[in-house]
């Protein structure tokens, strides 16, 4: 276990003249790792609402600031195929396709996350596992039905409402993608990143009446085996419920 | 210097369990630490346009995402004092009073932030140090006219943007807050509180036709000395320029 002390130092700026003469990934010209994980070419894949065609999230930027708020109750309402295009989009979709812009901003344009998705009430889908593919702006089934709103509740700790969303996001980030080009400077910045995606999602929520609490208290190890990424290469970073509010 | 698989494990989800057996400081009953900064009775205050009195940022959240760029050139214009005050508000202000809720969301409701803003250009506001208190919705004047733009920019690895802004945010953590609940598992939790508090930046600048771009690549004993932070109790954790843009 780590001191208070050695763990503020992971808040600080680091040693940029040492990465500035370090040999990173990237300047030995070894290519760059793909933005998002491939998947198999026969596997099941879900088209979503595109951004031009949404018509959702049109309240004010300054109304929705003031009415932010933490919420870990939700209604037993299903969200629509829109909304929930909405908020992948917000959170880690592209805003402009030739450059391949991201919605959110992440140091060194490196977006070192995947998106997965446990549904549980989303008109048009099946509840099952899910991973977002943000460069195609569509969804990948990964499993159906495994009705584990009560295995994602005790994987966060024995908090219920992390499996009472109509839709669970879980983040996982692939940190080599930051690495190849901040080697040992990454993970600030990963963290950092993983705030701001976050808080898209909060603000996104709050403009269709939905609601979320994002949650860091999680079993890693148990978390990790329910989407089933290796831990090491690929790991969970933070975990967001989203439901319906009152 | 720690190696990319120590780094690793601090994005985590931390040895909850242990935490539960741990004797934190708030479970030893000390008090819980302020959520502002005390300044001297003396000091000048300047008041702020509340959040009630404001008439900005009504542009459409689903607007603002599909906009959002990092930004690195600004003009010469100056912010106005109410563009001003809803950037402060919007990042780290109060949108509750009775219970002090926030605009960002803090794990465990901890706020362990301070902002230090350098002020070049801003109507009615001399060019200066100062900081704001979230809980007054009021800046505070640290110090006139440094014209420290260029040692921002040396400050931050010599990123001549980083000095360039009508005004400079530095956000510094005051990580005690959080550690008195959360202890050594706090500081993950900071790290994604910075990210929070950072987008809503990003998304409130685009609604003023204002641009910024968060800066990670910082040397930390260099600007904790430009706002006189002591480096340890408190110290710089994210900057972000922010000004008016084409």
């Amino acid at each position: 276990m780590k001191t208070i002390k050695e763990n503020r130092e992971f808040l600080k700026g680091g040693d940029w003249d040492a990465w500035d003469r370090t040999e990173t990934d990237q300047r030995k010209k070894i290519p760059m790792p793909d933005l998002q994980k491939p998947y198999d070419q026969g596997a099941t894949l879900i088209g979503l609402i595109a951004p031009e065609d949404m018509t959702v999230g049109r309240r004010s930027l300054f109304d929705i600031i003031q009415k932010r708020r933490s919420r870990r109750k939700f209604t037993e309402q299903a969200l629509n195929l829109e909304e929930l295009s909405y908020l992948l989009w917000a959170t880690q979709g592209v805003n402009e396709k030739n450059q391949r812009l991201r919605t959110a901003p992440s140091g060194g344009a490196r977006h070192p996350f995947e998106t997965y998705l446990y549904v549980q009430r989303v008109d048009g889908l099946k509840a099952g596992l899910y991973r977002y593919l943000p460069l195609d702006h569509k969804l990948l089934l990964l499993s159906e039905d495994h009705n584990f709103a009560e295995q994602i509740a005790d994987a966060c700790c024995g908090q219920d409402f992390a499996g009472e969303g109509a839709v669970t996001f879980i983040w996982t980030t692939i940190p080599y993608r930051t690495e190849w080009r901040y080697d040992t400077l990454s993970h600030k910045v990963i963290a950092l990143d993983a705030g701001h995606l976050c808080q898209n999602l909060y603000l996104a929520c709050e403009s269709i009446n939905c609601g979320t609490c994002a949650i860091g208290a999680y079993d890693q190890e148990k978390i990790d085996a329910l989407i089933h990424v290796d831990g090491q290469e690929e790991f969970t970073i933070y975990v967001a419920p989203v439901g319906k509010i009152e």
